[in-house]
């Protein structure tokens, strides 16, 4: 006999040969239902609700029954209230009659899933491990296989998408015959890439975690998502302790070089904090590390050698080639990651010179190589990044940004926390600011005690921009005269000329928190080199205008897009097609940890995208010197030239700086 | 133009295009060259010797020249006596005109090797690792291509046979950059499996080499292969130093099962042993271990569970399943065994319960499953594995013989070394002995002061079918009476019979050697339980006589099979039809290392072996008890019985035993 079904909500329908369970159905037809389990009617992610063709017998009578009686498994893991609202587990109900369906949005496989981080990034989850609950025979005189075997035997026959010849981890191995037996042969296996038994626990256990880092010269990311959500379970950052190795890539390089065992200690230093950052997230969500089943990594080309201890002097020196090029996927072990140790560690792909595998993270978060329009990409980092293209051409380059727009070098600067000013106002006539802490909604003068720390990122580019925009300092970036009136500018203690954005009273920190023209000077190098390698990439790709910028980088869902214009930080685009994205390197790690078939774009896009060394243009530090203005000494901002127009005219600059 | 080109002692011949090197005529011709360097003119392993169509200008004028002329890599490379002879690299050599070429033995590629072991086999040389020398293109600011992808790109365009997508050891990795570039891109490749990159030296370098190793309960068995020309380049064995935690396997799984950290005491020690013996094989030969690029391993399946850190304790109660049957490869840093960290171990499969992969390695290495007689292979060692069958079917057990065949639990018992009384006669009516030492030509007594030390295990099989022989010893064993006027049938000191080999000044220890009533009980249980296993798997075929017995173990090629037949040690058999072969398992150890296909056909074999449980018998006990005397209770021996005729009748048996 063949009934009639009907799958809701994607309308699919067709004959179905009685006696089939609603989740045979659903393959039959081309309806993707979740099941975890793989039918073995324990893990209830195969919920359906049964909109005609059957009634639950509870106060009214049952009219029609087209489905096989409910399970004591299903009594046994559902609540009596989706009982009563006719949910049923796919794998355990027979079809004995026509039935029209409804599958939940929780029980949709092959999910979409929306990242929640600077901007929605949209994709299907497939990542690279999955979890495979199966019940073997048990071992008897008569049926002696190896556990092994058996193990693959029960999978395959469970699982037919499974390829015949899996391997195990040799680590796994040593523990598998006490773990098939501990819970009468019922195992949970973790899979990688179809291909590697890396983990197998005792009876079923449905969760599935793992990591995605982003190691910055001066900052690491870290994002521990559910492989089968994709939801982010927890995040953290924290300083790059190789900081004290030298504040940028190329010191780093010189101190491999220079210091005995050098790339060691940088090497550990790294690994060591990745530890911390797993150790602190998975105890947050009452996980082990040893529950992380897979780690994505990301980083420029520098601290890719560093943390795969890999010597990086031949990265510091022309022709600047890297080791390898190509994604890897590394025994956690042998990184000394302390996850699984079965794990794999999954290292995407760098491009050349210093665009390393954090820039193509931004590349296929944001795809701008399946895009019509013109884009520049920058990612903001003490390394910057920067690409410009569309889906015809992908142009990229790297340059040395200096890490003070992400705080450091810059005297009262630090990271994006509770306390950090992140957006300040200048008032052009009273030269008082109005600023806000990250921390609260509240902004100065209002909030008469902020307790701020510092600037972070975006609120020394703020600063900086409303001091070129108050007139304060001057299109070279120099403090203008004729302000003497103004308590809040002053010479400091140094001599040196400065703006004090917050009394000492208005702090935390018992000091009057400034900004000063070593800052401005610190900031100015940081834009004109974005500017300058934005600019010829432009050129090579032979367009006068982009369409649109985006702003990449740990602070970047924070930044005011006009103050980055305002101080040059990249050619004129209209404001309105800026756009800040946050940690967008973060994002493509945590994607790349989701979804597998975007490594295989990775790779892909690491090849094709092409490399532009700028450093060696003889024109170079022409151009670099003249991007140092606000916002550039010649080129026009058509889009901001209101706001250049309103500059108040101040006195002649003080001799003393 | 095309010319003709014969290639001797093939007598190949073709037409080949003008302007081709002799090498690659060779292949077009389907002619076999050995080429280490891929025509790289650095190697001189193509060089041939031409026959015709070319001589050398050496003070006879040149008649013909229908080759390119010398060239300098030749005349380096080459012994003037060489060029005289008209000695050429085919590699360096182009085509241009009619040649006969005559290929030198040590020049023809995939060579045929004979291993020099207790039998001679023969077999092709194509082991899992391969050396390739390429020469690479130096990075440019043009061209900065990562290492490893220009690596991989060099190494395509010199051997298109290698697989598009090369992997690399992580740890290999990390070395590349500096490899690479300390003698101007030139290296030398270790790859392994045409998959995976696992060394890279600077410049070139031919030799490559592996070791086999067979893990014995009682002994370790090692050998050192040069994997280009498949010669072993040393041997060693030593004692298991596990001996200290058991004496047999089951005493090993239940000191794994009740002491701390047994399992892992037990693995260390097995490593360390192994590292022992590389760093003497590779000390003797002037390497270092790191110079070695694979290992293979073959084991009993308790030994495997040890060596590998897998808990055993599953395998000593029923339904004994192993951890894995199949074939492993395992990183050498994993094992912590001390060669190249990159290379493979590779772990030959088992079959079940206690037949190993050193039974594994006994069959591909005999290959009994090819051939149309019937076999009865006995691989006697303190775990004894049984095989018999022919290309139809196979079938195997095991038995716990015990170490008194390897020396072991004998009062004077030990290795086969130099010292060791390896054979033994003695006179019937004079009851004196007459036996040789390893080491010396000359048997005693000619021989006056041979030094003995002890019985090796063919001499302890030789003493007791003399004893038997000679009516000292009845079919039971006891020791008969009336031979009181023989000093060297005596009572030991401890009260019990023995018969003295040697007196104390023909021993260079200092005491009688003799063989005692608790020798010949040891005997006993060995050679019974190899007999009962047997005849059970000649009962489980149908089948009443064998063809032909193969003897192996670690002193299996001195043993006297007249002997080990008077004993009982297997049913009856044409004594012309029973050989030893010496350690066939060391042996398929070294050819799973020389040879891949080995290996597929050792998965292949390990799944089709049928293995037949006989302690679980219900008549095992009775059979065991029956097979105790010499040559059996009740079985009868044709091909010996004309020698049990000729016993002497002694007298009663002595109430002392």
């Amino acid at each position: 006999m063949e009934y009639n079904v009907i799958f809701q909500p994607s309308g699919r329908r067709g004959k179905v040969t009685g006696g089939k369970t609603i989740l045979q159905a659903s393959h039959d037809l081309g309806v993707d239902i979740e099941s975890v389990c793989g039918a073995s009617k324990v893990c209830g992610k195969c919920k359906v609700k049964i909109e005609e063709g059957y009634f639950q017998k509870f106060g009214i009578e049952s009219r029609v029954s087209h489905l096989s009686p409910l399970t004591s498994q299903e009594e046994k893991y559902m609540e009596s209230k989706e009982i009563k609202e006719n949910y049923r587990f796919a794998c355990a109900t027979e079809i004995h009659g026509d039935i029209l369906v409804f599958v939940p949005e929780e029980s949709r496989g092959a999910q979409q899933i929306v990242l929640e981080t600077g901007k929605e990034r949209v994709f299907i989850i497939d990542p690279a491990v999955r979890k495979y609950y199966v019940e073997l025979d048990p071992a008897t005189l008569e049926d002696h296989r190896g556990d092994f075997e058996r193990l693959c035997m029960g999978l395959r026959a469970k699982y037919p998408q499974l390829p015949e010849n899996l391997a195990i981890d040799y680590f796994l191995l040593q523990k598998l015959p006490p773990v098939l037996r501990s819970e009468k042969w019922k195992v949970t296996v973790t899979i990688w890439q179809s291909r590697e038994i890396i983990n197998v626990e005792a009876g079923f256990n449905e969760k599935i975690v793992g990591v995605g880092i982003d190691i910055g010269t001066t900052t690491l990311a870290a994002y521990l998502c559910d492989l089968r959500t994709g939801k982010v379970l927890s995040k953290k950052s924290m300083m790059n302790p190789q900081v004290r190795y030298g504040e940028d890539v190329l010191s780093r390089i010189s101190y491999a070089m220079m210091e005995d065992n050098g790339l060691e200690k940088m090497h550990n230093t790294i690994i060591e904090s990745i530890n911390i950052l797993i150790g602190k997230m998975t105890a947050e969500v009452g996980l082990i590390p040893q529950d992380l089943q897979e780690v994505v990594l990301v980083f420029n080309t520098v601290m890719h050698h560093i943390a795969l201890n890999i010597d990086p002097k031949f990265m510091g020196r022309s022709p600047f080639a890297p080791a390898i090029k190509h994604s890897l996927d590394i025994k956690a072990r042998d990184l000394k990651i302390e996850v699984n140790p079965s794990a794999n560690v999954h290292v995407l792909p760098i491009e050349a010179g210093f665009v390393g595998a954090d820039n193509v993270a931004v590349l296929i978060a944001e795809e701008p190589y399946n895009q019509e329009e013109m884009r520049l990409i920058i990612d903001i980092g003490t390394n910057g990044e920067i690409d410009v293209g569309n889906k015809n051409q992908m142009l990229s380059t790297s340059c040395a940004t200096g890490p003070a727009l992400e705080g450091a070098q810059i005297k009262f600067g630090m990271r994006a926390a509770p306390g950090a000013i992140e957006c300040i106002q200048i008032d052009t006539e009273t030269l008082e600011p109005r600023y806000k802490v990250i921390g609260s909604d509240v902004w100065y003068p209002e909030n008469r005690n902020p307790g701020a720390k510092g600037l972070c990122g975006s609120g020394i580019i703020d600063a900086i921009a409303e001091l070129f925009k108050a007139g304060i300092i001057g299109t070279s970036g120099r403090f203008n005269g004729g302000m003497e009136a103004f308590p809040r500018v002053r010479k400091g203690a140094d001599g040196k000329m400065e703006y004090v954005i917050c009394w000492a009273s208005e702090t935390s920190i018992d000091q009057d928190i400034s900004i000063t023209i070593s800052d401005v000077r610190a900031v100015q190098l940081a834009k004109s080199a974005l500017y300058v390698g934005a600019k010829y990439l432009m050129e090579k790709l032979g367009i006068e205008k982009i369409d649109s910028v985006t702003l990449a980088g740990a602070f970047g869902s924070y930044i005011n897009r006009e103050s980055a214009l305002l101080i040059g930080m990249f050619p004129d685009c209209n404001l309105e097609r800026v756009t800040a994205v946050g940690n967008a390197a973060g994002d493509g790690a945590q994607i790349a940890l989701l979804n597998k078939e975007k490594r295989v774009e990775a790779d892909r896009v690491a090849r094709e995208v092409y490399f532009v060394e700028t450093a060696v243009e003889s024109d170079f530090q022409k151009r670099f010197s003249d991007a140092m203005a606000f916002p550039h000494s010649h080129d026009l901002f058509p889009s901001i030239q209101h706001i250049l127009d309103q500059i108040p005219k101040r006195g002649k600059r003080l001799t003393a700086r």
